[in-house]
């Protein structure tokens, strides 16, 4: 059986088990704590060199880390991922977007403010530069959404699910998405999926 | 004919280039400069709202942004993308690490040293984690390349693409890489490649 390392709260860990559920996939789950160094010992490094969560663990003992990338190789061959050229593409350009420039700002300032009781003074000075590029994020986001039901070819699929993870736990970082009603839709169509569980329902 | 939209020097912009050289695909290249905000302006957020380089248009007038996605549509179908399920995820797998843990501190670095006088205050304070962050990615990329040539099924693929862009201009960050006899053995063997071409070749 598929194991997966995840640490509870991770809105990419969030992504694989929203997945797996989706799916209705087996998998066994092994929890390590990031915030114990727990991804940083020498035995998970023989894992997942990057030392993060998830990290997927085939029957074969074969390794695959990067959220984005155990999207895609549970997908395959499913309706969560396009069979066209053009619509595989996009999805991947909606995930890249999400891994660069939105996951840093907006799962990072939710880091921050959900997990620790204060923030050190160099993460306060970083702050407001952080909001501004959650929010340019989210900008981008409402404009394709304003024209789109769903990120990619009119379907739920793997972009909405990798930009889903974090997007609805953006309050948590103290983003104010009531400025944004495409947003909201899509929040909702996505919450309205069959087999849909939340970041909040996990474990 | 296809249409690039680029920024001469950008490493992202870079392997959309490489790729495109070693395929023989023709396409018309357009210059967009990023330092005079020409990616921000009201007419290029319509090809891209998320106002970057690189962006590709497709003869049908579609826009494709992401480096990673670009790569992806481009190499569809030819030896530079795997075939199997698992290798086309491990090969997203470092091009997710790449965007992730790699370019945000080799890229930044570089970007600050080579195209700037000076340092402002804030990127002077921020340095030494970006540096730290530089090499960690570094780190991975070594304990790979000690066991293996290249980054995916012993074959040169987009993975190395993706890697080698920042990797072989890092030291223009001021990254030292001496101590990496293994990335500096992939390196030679990436540039080795038929029809390589070397960002400092680039127009």
């Amino acid at each position: 059986m598929m194991k997966v390392y995840d640490f509870t709260g991770s809105g990419n860990g969030y992504k694989t088990w929203l997945l797996l559920q989706q799916l209705g996939l087996p998998y066994e789950r092994v929890e390590c704590d990031i915030l114990k160094g727990e991804t940083r010992t020498p035995a998970f490094l023989k894992k997942n060199p990057n030392g993060r969560i998830p990290t997927l663990e085939l029957d074969d003992g074969t390794f695959l880390f990067e959220s984005g990338a155990i999207l895609w190789y549970l997908a395959e061959g499913t309706p969560f991922a396009p069979a066209s050229r053009l619509e595989r593409a996009q999805t991947l350009q909606w995930m890249f977007f999400e891994q660069y420039s939105h996951e840093p700002y907006i799962a990072v300032a939710r880091f921050w403010k959900h997990f620790f009781d204060r923030l050190t003074p160099q993460q306060e000075a970083t702050l407001p530069d952080i909001m501004k590029k959650g929010y340019a994020a989210l900008d981008v986001m409402e404009r394709q959404l304003a024209e789109n039901d769903f990120f990619v070819g009119g379907r739920y699929g793997l972009a909405d699910i990798a930009l889903y993870a974090y997007t609805h736990v953006a309050h948590e970082g103290e983003f104010d998405l009531a400025r944004y009603p495409a947003i909201n839709a899509w929040l909702a169509r996505v919450a309205s999926q069959p087999g849909h569980v939340t970041i909040s329902h996990k474990h």
